[in-house]
C-alpha cells in the first residue's frame, strides 16, 4: 500500500470549492482530482485534502494524499500524468511517497492563507478573479498594527462563521503580515489551523481598521468578545488563497 | 459635438472579439461598451476602435473614440460612470475630450502589442488564460536574434493569415523584443500596424526558432519569401495583449 502525498495549484473560480459541504458532490476540485486518478489507475480512489477551500478560494499550495495498493506509476511520473488528464485550472506541482501515518490534513502542522485586496482607483480586468476590489483609501500601517494584535494563541470564536460545530475555537497565529504593492494590498496569515471563513472575517476586520471604521486596538476588544458579530465582515471569496501547507 | 477618447482594458477571454467580424453581433466588446454607453446617455453611441482584437485576445490599452452632442457628463466622471455599469471583466481606465479629426484607428502612429509564453515544466492554472503554455525548452537567445531581423519596413506576407485583403503588406516594426522571467517569456512587438493574426504568427514563428526547428536567420527567408506557409504556426489568442495604443 502506498500513500502518496501530492501538492496542487487551482483557480478556484468554477469550483463550489475543494470539497462539497452540502452533499450535492457537483463541480468540486477533490472530484476532479479523483476523476483523474481513477482514469489513469483504472480503480476508484479517495483523496484526502488539507484544507477544505470554499467555492470561488484558490490555492497555489494545497496537499493532498491517497492510498494505493494497484496503482504502480512512479511517483516521479504522476504530476504530468494528473496534468495530462486534469482540467486547466487544476494543476499537480509535486507528488512524493510518505509513510502510512500521512494525512493531508491531520499531519498539517501550519497553514499560510494570502488574501489579496486591489486596492486602486479603477478595477484591473485581470485582477478581478483573484481579489477584491477596494477603491478607497486603505490605512495599511493601521492594518498591520491590528494585525498584530491576532498573532499568538487566542480564542478566535468572534473570527468564526456559525454553522460549523467545533470543539475549541481557539487557534495559534504564528504570523500575519501585509505585503502592499502599487495596486495591491496582500494579507498573509500563517497558522496552526483555521475555523470555518475565519482568514476572510479577519481580512474583513482589518479592512474595517483600514477605511478608519476604528482603531487598530478595537480588534483586541473583538477578540475578547467571543462575539462573531463584533468582527469586520466575511469578505468575497475570490481574494482568497491557500499559499501551503506545512508538516 | 463632442469627440471622447477612452483607454480602457478587459480580460477577452469570455468575448467574441473586440468588434465581431462574422456579422453575428453577439458578445463582443464593442457591443458592452456600446451598451453602457446607451444606458448611461439615453442615445445610441457607436464606438471606433483602434485594434479590433480576435475572439480571447486581451487588451491593457484598447482605446475606443466616440462622438455625441447630447450627453452632457464631465469628462473626468466618464471612467467612474462606464465602470459602473460594465461587466466586470472590462474596465475604463482613462477619458479625454479630442478635436474632431481624432480617430481611434486612423489617427493611431503606434501599437504595442505583447504576446505571453508560460515556459516551465508545469502548468500554472493562473496563467492559463493569459498565456500559451510551452513546457518544452526555449533558446530565448536565438528568438531575440530571429525577432531582430523582423525589426524595420518589410513585406510581411509571410507573416499575415488567409481572408482579410489589404491594399499593401508593408509594414514597419518599430522595435522587437523579449522579456524573460522565471516562468513568462513575453514578446513586445511596437509598429505602425499589423496584419490580420501577424503578431501570433511572429511569436509562432519565434517559438519554432526557440525549439530550434531553424536558426534565426531563417527568418530572412521567411520574409522574403512572401508566402504564409513558410512562417510558424498562429499561436493560441490567449497569450495575446494590446498593451497601448500611441497618437
Amino acid at each position: 500500500m502506498r500513500n502518496i502525498k501530492v501538492t496542487c495549484a487551482y483557480d478556484g473560480t468554477s469550483y463550489h470549492g475543494f470539497q462539497e459541504q452540502r452533499g450535492t458532490g457537483l463541480g468540486t476540485v477533490q472530484e476532479e482530482i479523483e476523476k483523474a486518478l481513477q482514469g489513469l489507475s483504472g480503480s476508484p480512489i479517495r483523496v484526502i485534502g488539507a484544507g477544505r477551500t470554499d467555492a470561488g478560494v484558490h490555492a497555489r499550495g494545497q496537499v493532498v494524499n491517497f492510498t494505493t495498493q494497484s496503482w504502480n506509476i512512479p511517483v516521479d511520473k504522476i504530476a504530468l500524468a494528473l496534468n495530462g488528464v486534469l482540467p486547466r485550472d487544476i494543476a499537480v506541482l509535486e507528488a512524493s511517497q510518505e509513510s502510512a501515518v500521512f494525512h493531508a490534513r491531520f499531519s498539517a502542522k501550519a497553514k499560510t492563507y494570502c488574501y489579496s485586496i486591489q486596492n486602486a482607483r479603477l478595477p484591473d480586468p485581470f485582477l478581478r478573479r483573484y481579489s477584491y476590489f477596494v477603491p478607497r483609501h486603505l490605512d495599511t500601517d493601521a492594518m498591520a498594527a491590528a494585525g498584530e494584535i491576532l498573532v499568538g494563541s487566542h480564542d478566535f470564536a468572534s473570527f468564526k462563521a456559525e454553522g460549523t460545530p467545533v470543539k475549541s475555537t481557539e487557534r495559534k497565529i504564528f504570523s500575519l503580515g501585509l505585503v502592499v504593492t502599487e495596486e495591491l494590498v496582500k494579507i498573509y496569515v500563517r497558522g496552526n489551523g483555521f475555523l470555518y471563513n475565519m482568514v476572510r472575517i479577519i481580512a474583513g476586520t482589518l479592512l474595517e481598521v483600514g477605511l478608519k471604521k476604528y482603531p487598530p486596538q478595537h480588534v483586541e476588544d473583538i477578540l475578547l468578545g467571543r462575539n462573531r458579530v463584533l468582527a469586520g465582515p466575511t469578505v468575497p471569496p475570490q481574494g482568497l488563497c491557500l499559499m501551503s501547507v506545512e508538516y
